[in-house]
């Protein structure tokens, strides 16, 4: 079965996003700091049609988060942002883009019904709005033999953590403090449902510590 | 001229203490699992007159803090516990013992007056009411030549993070949810004042990262 696998970026002080999100601020104030390690990574530009790029311990973060993903389950403001409800008179498209660099079925939580927006290179976005037992078990449809990345963002992620559903959690954890915003383990309790820390990789200006159980 | 080094085990998600503190939880509800790393290490058991223990990844950790701490500054509540302001008339000598493990001077942050207190192995506790800048002063007076730590609990630690006085930082990251209690960024804001992480040591169930400036 495919397993759930979340990989998210984190402050020290517990923050996934920044405050005040907004279409400025997609991750809140000083929440893209959360992802600077990445940008410069070889295995991160590929994706993106870029070439040339950084080879380091990073990398097998990357290439084992692309390698063996056939579907992902987000938040609606991390399809969309903050705009609150869409007008299903003129939806526009999120975030992503035109051509989102998922390329394969993504699968979106919201309590706003919508038809599926096909994009180009693959990607597919599936609007659930009957909870996240119901966009696990389409994800696992869909995801085939792989995996299903569990992208964020941070009350998605805790959802899903508080339901024992979580099989891999990676967290790149940056040192560095957002002071405020939303907190992954928000309600998640005490309890992580078995998961371990397997595997702890000291990266430049990333530690990412993965679990597993 | 000495530095101030803060040491803290920390949950995953960023308490230092569990929540509902009294006499029978001093760290909290869970707090103690936060050092069950630290007890089987001889490093620390010899601090504690046991002999035996394991040697491993942890043991430099240890080792360095108690090579060169010179003094120490601590809250109140991690001299006394929760049990609020002591009855001069019949102080008790806090959670420590006869023969308390620093045996170095200990400045204690509190709003509470109260005599200098000697104890067995070199240990004396001195109450400062006058602020965090006074009992750095004082520490940095008696630590000599040597550093100063900087023991918790979470506000002290915040106090001395906020103003930029920390040289040195070792988080102890323990892979559990507390839940709830006291965190250690609480209040901090943004500025980690320049402190970089710079090691990252992965031992059996903890991850020991240390910043320096």
């Amino acid at each position: 079965m495919p397993k759930l696998c979340l990989r998210i970026a984190i402050s020290l002080d517990g923050f996934v996003a920044g405050p005040d999100q907004s279409v400025d601020d997609p991750i809140g104030v000083g929440g893209m700091r959360l992802h600077e390690w990445v940008f410069p990574l070889a295995a991160w530009r590929s994706t993106h049609g870029l070439e040339g790029g950084e080879v380091n311990e990073s990398t097998p973060i990357i290439e084992e988060a692309l390698a063996n993903s056939g579907a992902t389950i987000m938040g609606r403001k991390m399809f969309g942002g903050p705009a609150g409800e869409w007008d299903l008179a003129n939806p526009w498209n999120g975030w992503w883009g035109d051509d989102p660099p998922f390329h394969h079925p993504v699968f979106v939580l919201t309590h706003h019904p919508r038809e599926p927006l096909v994009l180009k290179g693959g990607t597919t976005f599936t609007f659930v709005t009957d909870g996240i037992e119901s966009a696990l078990a389409q994800a696992r449809n869909a995801a085939g033999e792989k995996n299903i990345s569990l992208a964020g963002g941070a009350s998605a992620c805790a959802q899903y953590l508080a339901a024992g559903h979580v099989d891999e959690m990676t967290l790149n954890l940056v040192p560095i403090l957002l002071g405020s915003g939303e907190r992954l383990f928000n309600g998640v309790g005490t309890d992580l449902h078995g998961l371990k820390l397997v595997r702890t990789i000291a990266a430049p200006s990333v530690t990412h510590l993965t679990f597993r159980r």
